[in-house]
C-alpha cells in the first residue's frame, strides 16, 4: 500500500526550534475506561476514540503510517478485543497496514509494553506491518490477500494437533479483494463446517488513494462471497449494536462467514473521513503518511473534544493527555528524488511516442503516475491491486504493438508476478517494468515492503536488462534507453526516498550500455556501488578510509546484468581489492553478477573481492537506524573494508 | 498439469521389433470434408472426430500429451474454427495443454504445414504448450489462469491503435478456475462494454487426475461469474445446435460473456470418457500421457468406426488412414526414478513423525503423493490448482507446530508462489518445498513446464537451503535432513524422468551438509555437476576428454547454497580449471553460487572457472534433441571444455 512519508519544512513548522509537540493517552487512562462499569457499547466507543488518538500520535511521531485504514477499522477491532475474542481465538489483519490502530488497542490492553507506542516504525519497536516477533501478532502480513490461506493453515493444524477450537477472525481491506489469492483461498475454505472462520471486510470504499469503485469495482460483494460458498452478513462497521449482533451470528452449517462492514475511511476525524471529500475530488489524502503539524493539531483537538464528551456522558474523569516533544523529520540537504524525475522522464517519452502506455496497481501516488494519467488518460490503465493481472495484460499489449510500462513497488511487482513476468519473457514482446521503493529504505514499512530480493527475482528472466539508476539523470537516460534502444524488456529499480545528490556523479560522462563511471579515484580498494543510497555511503566511506591511509576508488554503474568487459577491466585497473555495495541481499544480487563476470574475465586472479549489502531480513526502523543495523552506513562500510584489507 | 510419459515395454508391445504402427488422416481427407456441402453441424461433428483421430496419433507418436482435455474441447474448437472465427478474431486456450486437439484442427485447416502433425513435442515441431512462434498461436499459455488478463491486453491495444474490433475467445479449463489470477482478471474485465470478450469454460469435471468437485468444488460457477459482473450462459459442449446458438449470444450491454460448456473429458473414445469411470474410481487415467499400444488400437478403431458412419451418412467417401511406423519410446537401461524414491522416503519419515503433513496442488500423480494420501489421509491437503494458497497455508501450519511439505512442479511452485514463499521465510516456521519436473527434461511439455529458474527463484530467501539430489539415495538423505536436522526451510529440486544411475555415485560416502563427493578423479579440469542428468553427462564427457588426453575429475554435490569451504577447497585440489554443469539457467544458478563462494575463499587466483547449463529459453522436443539443442550432451560438454582449455 502507499508509503508516504511526511517531512516538515521550516515554513510549515512554526515551532520548529522547539520540536513538534504531540499528545497521547497513557495506560492508566485506558485502564480507567476498560475497568469501568460502563455499558459495553459506550465503553467501546470511548475506548476506540482514545485508540484513534494514540494511533494518530504514533503515526505523527513516526512520520509515516496508515491512518485512514486504522481509523476505519478501529471500532471493529476495539469491539473484538473488548467483547469477543477469547484466549484460544486469533485475530489478525490480512491487509496489515492498519497496524497503528491495532497497536493502539493492543498496547491499551497490555498485550505488549505500553511504551511501544513511542516506537512505531522504530528499530526494535512496533513494525510498520505485522511481524510475528511482536507480541500479539499471529502471522506476517502487509503483502495483501494471504489472510484466508493463513487461517486455513492454522485451522488445519489445530485440528490435527487436537488443539482447542478457537475462532479465527481475519480483517481484510476492500481493495485487497482485488488480489487473486484472496478468491483462490475462498474455494477450499468454503468446505469447512467447523464454524471457526470469520472474515471481516473493512469496506471503507477507498483503496490507497482513490475510490474502490473507480479503480476496480468490487460489484456485488455479497453475491461474490455467496457464490464462493460462504455465508455473508453485512453491517455498519461503526455501529456497536450492529457489531454485537454480527459477531454472534453463526452460520447454520458451520461454514465460514464473511462480514461486510461498511465503514468510513479516516473515521473519527472530520476532514479525514472519505465522505468529506469534495465532489469530483479524486484522491483521498489520508491513506498513508503522517499529517502535517497543523492538521495533526486539528485532528487531535477534534478527537479530544469527542472523547471528553463521551467520558462525561459515562461519568468518567476525562483521561489526561501526555505531551511529548519530538524533532520533526527533515529531508536531507541537497536532496533529490527519483520518482518525480521518473514522472518527468515518462511524460517526455510519452509525448514523443504514442505507443507508450502506463499500467499501475493502485499505487498511483507513489509511482508518480498522476501527471501521466492526467495528460494521457486513455493510455493509462489502473489495474487495481492485481499485479499478476497487470503484468499479463502488459505482455499482450506488447505483442499487439504498444510499449507497456508496468509500475508497482519493487517488492510486489517482481515477487507476486514472477511467473507472469517469465511468461512475458518467453513470449517476447517488449515490456518495461518499474519497481520503486527499492532497498531497505524507507525502513518504516517493514520487510514486507523493503525490496531486497527484486534483482534476484528479475534474474534468469530471458532477455531482461536490469538497471538501477544512481541519480535522477540516470533515471531519464535509462528510461530513454529502455524505450528507444533496447529491443528487449527492462527492469528499472528506483529508490523512493530523497537522497543526497553526488556532485561527482553529476559530472560523470554519458550513459553507455554496460558501462559505469569512476566518481572517485583511488588505488588500494575499489568500491563498486549500486543505487543512490549506496553511492552516498560509498563516498563517505572513501573519505573515512582516506584518514586511515587507504585510498579508495568509488565506481558507480546503473547496469546490473549488462557488463561491458573492457570497461570493468579498465575501471578495476590495478586495484587489489574490489568491494561491491548494494541496497539488496548480497545473495544473488548485483554484486554476484559482477563477481561472476570478473571470474569469467579472469579478473580475480591476484585480487580479492567481497560483497556488502543486506544479509538478513530487513529491520524496521527510521532510515538511519536501519542502515546502521545492517552495517551499511559509511562508517561501518569503511570499517568492513579496512578489516578485510588487514586480514 | 500432469506430465506423464508412456514408455513401451517389450512385454506390452507385441510388434516391438517392427515398431509401433500408428494411423492418421492426411490433409486431403480434411479438405474433402471441409469443402463438402454437408450441413454445418454434421460437418463439424465429422471434422471433430477426425481431429480427435489425428490428435490421438500425435500424442501416441510423441509419447506424451493431453488427450482428455483435447477431446473434451474439440467440438467447441472445431465449431469455432469452422463456423465462428473471423479473420480479425483471436482464439486461444488459456489452459494450453489441450494443444494436440487445437493443432489437429489447425493443421487440418492449413493454419500451419500439415506435416507438423508428426512433430508434436519435437524440436522445431509443435510445442507441448502453445508458443507464439507457432503459426496460429496468439500468446504463450501452459501456466494457468492468465487467459483473461491476456485478452484485456489485446483488447486495450486494439482500441488504442485503432485496430479492427475482432472478438477474442478464450478457452479455459475448469480446474484452472482455482487459480487466483483468473478471478483477479475478471474484475476490471467486467467493465468492458465492447462485446468482444468471450470465455468458454471447458467444464469437463475432471482436473488432472480426479474430480474437480472432490478437489475443490467450483460450486455454483454461474453464480460466480455473475457475481463478478459477467454475463453467463451454459450449454452442452458437444451439442452443435447448442454451440451454434451460444456463440450467437450477445450480452445486452456488451459486457464479457462466460460460456460454461458442459463436456466429457476424453470425449469420443468410450473408455477415455470420464463418465465411464467406475463407481468409486478416484483417478482419471487419460489426463496426460500417451495410451499404451493396445489402448491406442482400441481407441483408433472406435473413432474410425464412428467416422466411417458419419461420412457414410453424409454421402462422403471414407477418408483414408495413413499408416506410420515408429519406434516405441524406451526407458534408459539401468534407470532410476526420483519421484518413487521420494514417495518411499516421505512415507518412512511420516510414519515416524506425526507432525509431517503433505500439501499438493492438483499434481498428486506426478508428485508421487497417492500412497501418502492413502496411508495418511488426514495429513494430506489437496489444495487444487492454487499454489499461492497452498504455500501460505503451509506457512501457518508450520507456525502452529506441523512440518508441512509442499509439492508441485518446480516451474510453478517457485514462480507462482514466490511472494508467499518469501512471506513464509520472513515469518519463520519450517516449511519443506519439493519441486519436481526440474530442468529441461522432459522436453515435451515446453518451456512453461521446463523448470530452469527455480533455483534463482528460491535464492535470496532468508534461511532457505536449496538441495538438488543427484540420485534416489540422496533424495532420501536430503528429506531426512530437511525433516530432522535442518532448523530452517528446505527446497528439494527433483528430476522426474528416469535417468541412468551412476555406480560411482552409489559408492560415494555419506550425506554431509555442504559437502559433495568426487566420483571420478582427474587432474586437468574439474566438472562440478548438479542433478542426475548432468552427472550422467559429466561422466560421459570425462570419458571423451580422456581420449583427447585431458584428465577430468567429476565432483557431484546436492548442496546448492550451502558450501563447506574445506570440502570445496579439497575437492578442487590443484585443478587449473573448474566447470560447473547444471540443468538450469546459468545466470544465477547453482554454478554462480559456487563461483561466488570460490571467489570469496580466494580459490580463483590462478584458476579458470566457467559455467555450463541452459543459456536460452528451453526448447521443446524429445529429451535427446533438447539436450543436444542446449549443447548439454556429453559430447558437447567435452568439446566446450576442450575449447576452453585450449583458449
Amino acid at each position: 500500500m502507499g508509503e508516504q512519508v511526511t517531512y516538515s519544512t521550516p515554513e510549515a513548522d512554526e515551532a520548529s526550534t522547539a520540536g513538534n509537540r504531540l499528545v497521547h493517552f497513557d495506560k492508566p487512562a485506558f485502564d480507567l475506561v476498560y475497568q469501568s462499569h460502563s455499558p459495553a457499547k459506550q465503553k467501546a466507543s470511548l475506548f476506540a476514540q482514545m485508540a484513534r488518538f494514540n494511533a494518530l500520535y504514533m503515526v505523527a511521531r513516526a512520520g509515516s503510517g496508515h491512518l485512514g485504514s486504522s481509523f476505519s477499522s478501529l471500532d471493529i477491532v476495539a469491539w473484538l478485543y473488548l467483547n469477543v475474542l477469547k484466549p484460544a481465538d486469533r485475530y489478525y489483519s490480512s491487509k496489515g497496514h492498519d497496524s497503528p490502530g491495532l497497536y493502539a488497542v493492543q498496547t491499551a490492553l497490555g498485550v505488549m509494553p505500553f511504551e511501544k507506542i513511542h516506537e512505531l516504525r522504530r528499530l526494535d519497536g512496533l513494525p510498520g506491518h505485522p511481524d510475528v516477533n511482536t507480541p500479539g501478532a499471529h502471522t506476517n502480513t502487509g503483502s495483501l490477500g494471504m489472510g484466508v490461506s493463513k487461517a486455513k493453515g492454522f485451522l488445519f493444524a489445530d485440528e490435527l494437533l487436537g488443539n482447542s477450537g478457537g475462532r479465527i477472525f481475519v480483517l481484510t481491506g476492500d481493495g485487497e479483494l482485488q488480489e487473486g489469492q484472496f478468491w483462490e483461498s475462498l474455494i477450499t475454505a468454503s468446505r469447512r463446517r467447523d464454524g471457526r472462520l470469520t472474515v471481516v471486510v473493512d469496506h471503507n470504499k477507498i483503496q490507497s488513494d482513490t475510490h474502490v469503485s473507480s479503480v476496480s469495482d468490487l460489484g456485488d460483494l455479497e453475491a461474490k462471497f455467496k457464490a464462493f460458498g460462504w455465508d455473508v452478513v453485512r453491517c455498519n462497521g461503526h455501529d456497536y449494536g450492529a457489531l454485537e449482533k454480527i459477531f454472534d451470528f453463526q452460520s447454520k452449517d458451520g461454514r465460514p462467514i464473511a462480514i461486510i462492514a461498511d465503514t468510513v475511511k479516516g473515521r473519527g476525524v472530520s476532514f479525514m473521513e472519505h465522505t468529506s471529500m469534495k465532489e469530483g475530488q479524486e484522491y483521498y489524502q489520508y491513506h498513508s503518511g503522517a499529517p502535517s503539524l497543523d492538521k495533526y493539531k486539528i485532528a487531535s483537538a477534534e478527537l479530544v473534544e469527542d472523547i471528553q464528551a463521551k467520558a462525561l456522558a459515562l461519568g468518567l474523569k476525562f483521561p489526561k493527555c501526555v505531551e511529548v516533544s519530538i524533532e520533526p523529520l527533515r529531508a536531507p540537504q541537497n536532496s533529490e528524488r527519483m520518482v518525480p524525475a521518473y514522472t518527468e522522464a515518462l511524460l517526455a517519452e510519452a509525448r514523443i511516442n504514442s505507443r507508450i502506455v502506463a499500467l499501475d496497481a493502485d499505487l498511483i501516488l507513489d509511482t508518480g503516475l498522476i501527471p501521466f494519467k492526467e495528460e494521457f488518460g486513455d493510455r493509462f490503465v489502473e489495474c487495481g491491486i492485481a499485479e499478476q493481472d497487470m503484468v499479463s495484460q502488459a505482455g499482450t499489449m506488447a505483442l499487439a504493438g504498444l510499449i507497456p510500462i508496468v509500475h508497482s513497488f519493487a517488492c510486489f511487482l517482481t515477487s507476486r508476478a514472477s511467473e507472469q513476468i517469465y511468461n512475458n519473457c518467453t513470449q517476447g514482446g517488449k515490456v518495461i517494468y518499474v519497481g520503486s521503493l527499492a532497498g531497505v529504505l524507507p525502513g518504516g514499512p517493514g520487510h514486507s515492503h523493503q525490496a531486497v530480493r527484486d534483482i534476484t527475482a528479475m534474474s534468469a528472466m530471458p532477455g531482461m536488462t536490469i538497471i538501477e539508476p544512481a541519480n535522477a539523470r540516470q533515471v531519464k537516460s535509462a528510461l530513454n534507453w529502455a524505450v528507444n534502444e533496447n529491443q528487449g524488456s527492462t527492469y528499472l529499480r528506483l529508490t523512493s526516498i530523497p537522497y543526497e545528490q553526488s556532485s561527482e556523479l553529476l559530472q560523470s560522462g554519458e550513459f553507455q550500455v554496460g558501462k559505469g563511471m569512476t566518481v572517485r579515484e583511488g588505488g588500494d580498494v575499489l568500491i563498486l556501488a549500486f543505487g543512490p543510497i549506496m553511492v552516498s555511503q560509498a563516498l563517505e566511506a572513501a573519505t573515512l578510509l582516506d584518514k586511515k591511509g587507504i585510498s579508495a576508488a568509488v565506481v558507480v554503474t546503473p547496469w546490473v546484468n549488462k557488463i561491458e568487459p573492457a570497461w570493468i577491466q579498465a575501471a578495476i585497473g590495478r586495484s587489489k581489492c574490489v568491494v561491491t555495495l548494494e541496497n539488496h541481499y548480497t545473495e544473488c544480487g548485483a554484486g554476484s553478477f559482477y563477481i561472476t563476470a570478473m571470474a569469467s574475465l579472469g579478473l580475480l586472479t591476484n585480487r580479492k573481492v567481497f560483497t556488502l549489502g543486506v544479509d538478513e531480513v530487513p529491520a524496521c526502523g527510521k532510515n538511519d537506524e536501519v542502515l546502521t543495523h545492517h552495517q551499511l552506513n559509511g562508517d561501518q562500510i569503511a570499517n568492513a573494508i579496512f578489516e578485510k584489507l588487514s586480514s
